[in-house]
């Protein structure tokens, strides 16, 4: 599926270090992004921009924050075209610390945002776009936003907000195709001068499948990380989606290379992937929060109680 | 998505079997056969029909063999409409072995097939429908297949064989949805008289998206596995797919205690799913045998080097 305006951005870290508080150490980043960056990926996602005012640094790592010094440090030497992106929680950014984007290593920021939020979110995108960086909204949750505020979201979005791209973000996995489809020719429509991404999560096995119905139907900018690392279920893998793409700009082979020498062992560490709670969270379009809470317990493995809980139902 | 004429064939044991060179249990075999009548899957499949004389039995298990005596245990004493299923391949059955339907435990017989030996499986399946059983046909390999030889396989079915239902096999699990959307109608178009089935296999995660892509073109056959097992990356997962289908029914309930139960423990002895060979063999659209050898081998994580094997590039 070859089409010129396809973008492809690869969140391992942003995303991934939702499993582990983002305290991945600098060594593994950089064979990250030395890897992904030699896979010809548009865009790298190093974690979110957030103050340590707001949020703990004894809680979270570095890379909740993505300090620009921190960020010199793992792009320093690799000569590659792929651009650097971030993410910002709205209402944990202390917008005064984020310099312009001339001064920093970031080139994107993408602001996540709830339906209910969008006004902020407008906001912030339009002081980060004035700053000289690429913005991107990122609404999250969209499996239960599907109303007529949605619409009316996507019109502001499209008439106030300096946003390049709007994302589609199915935070918890419960998309199939038909509502894909939907969701991104609604989003085509309205939002006529911007492109439209998609970033799905893997719960009900559907990520790389509805990542490539969006790619159908108009979508251009497509999130993917290593090995669907990701928070519970992980995200549309990066290797299957190059393989899919058949883009002779993309390379799967500097991905397998990572995933042998780097994920084969993390997942022993950490978890994420097809995992029966988070899958009974993607049918029934629930938040995955009860579904990780579950798998931290000592009932990690009793579904049937968990998914009665889930479902209101009783033995 | 409600429509009376689907139906559900549970396939664990016979293509789960492929893992284990069908080594289970009884007890095993037994417990996964209430759990999935319980589900109201409408076909259980229980193994192959092969001959003990054309193969070892001291190479593989009962299941692979489904003496009618053996069945009759399994379903001993269990109350349910689920009818049983078994598989044939070609060249290995001993017809002169196969009672009448009327004797024998045994609903339905699907001969498996490549398109080169349709003509067989047309014999195969005639023999079989005169002896009262259910028959199917399903041709194996199918990405591989997609030329006019299979347009003329399906046209001598329609008008030579007296199975009920033809299947889409993507041995590889090498499908996206628009060769399946493409494939399914192709089918329908053809055999105006038989229904069209679905087993896919999941080397690139797309297995339940496939089946789901088979729902809304027309196929009403459908195959799954309890937690996705069978072979190399398995197959569309049962529980998923009753997720989905949202018919009161099928109940997810008991697959769910029955993967608690069983499945948690036997993914530890057992593999399959998401595993990075599979998925560069669904991707290069090739037969899983040189994956399979390489995950039972000492490079067994070493993806690159198999990846260039496969693609005949070097390093």
């Amino acid at each position: 599926m070859y089409r010129k305006e396809i973008r492809v951005l690869d969140c391992t870290i942003r995303d991934g270090g939702l499993v582990n508080d983002h305290q991945f150490d600098l060594e593994f980043v950089r064979d990250v992004y030395k890897a992904v960056a030699a896979s010809g990926a548009d865009y790298i996602e190093l974690g979110y921009k957030n103050s340590p005012k707001l949020l703990s640094p004894e809680q979270y790592g570095p890379w909740k924050f993505c300090d620009d010094a921190l960020l010199e440090q793992v792009v320093e030497g690799v000569e590659t075209d792929s651009k650097i992106s971030v993410m910002a929680d709205i209402g944990r950014v202390d917008m005064d610390t984020v310099r312009p984007a001339s001064e920093s290593p970031i080139d994107m920021i993408r602001v996540a945002s709830y339906v209910k939020d969008i006004d902020k979110a407008i906001t912030m995108t339009n002081v980060f776009d004035d700053m000289g960086y690429e913005t991107c909204i990122n609404i999250m949750a969209i499996s239960r936003d599907q109303g007529p505020e949605l619409e009316e979201a996507l019109h502001q979005i499209e008439e106030e907000s300096k946003a390049q791209v709007v994302y589609i973000v199915d935070s918890f996995g419960s998309l199939y195709q038909e509502t894909t489809e939907h969701l991104v020719k609604m989003f085509g429509n309205i939002l006529k001068t911007k492109e439209v991404g998609i970033h799905a999560h893997n719960n009900q096995q559907l990520a790389f499948s509805n990542t490539i119905e969006s790619i159908i139907h108009g979508a251009n900018y497509l999130d993917a990380t290593v090995y669907g690392i990701g928070r519970a279920a992980g995200n549309c893998t990066l290797e299957l989606l190059i393989g899919f793409l058949k883009n002779p700009k993309y390379d799967i082979r500097p991905i397998l290379k990572l995933i042998s020498d780097r994920f084969i062992d993390l997942r022993k560490e950490l978890e994420w992937g097809y995992i029966i709670p988070y899958a009974i969270a993607g049918i029934m379009n629930e938040h995955p929060r009860e579904a990780m809470a579950l798998r931290d317990s000592d009932k990690k493995d009793e579904f049937l109680e968990f998914y009665d809980n889930i479902a209101g139902t009783s033995v």
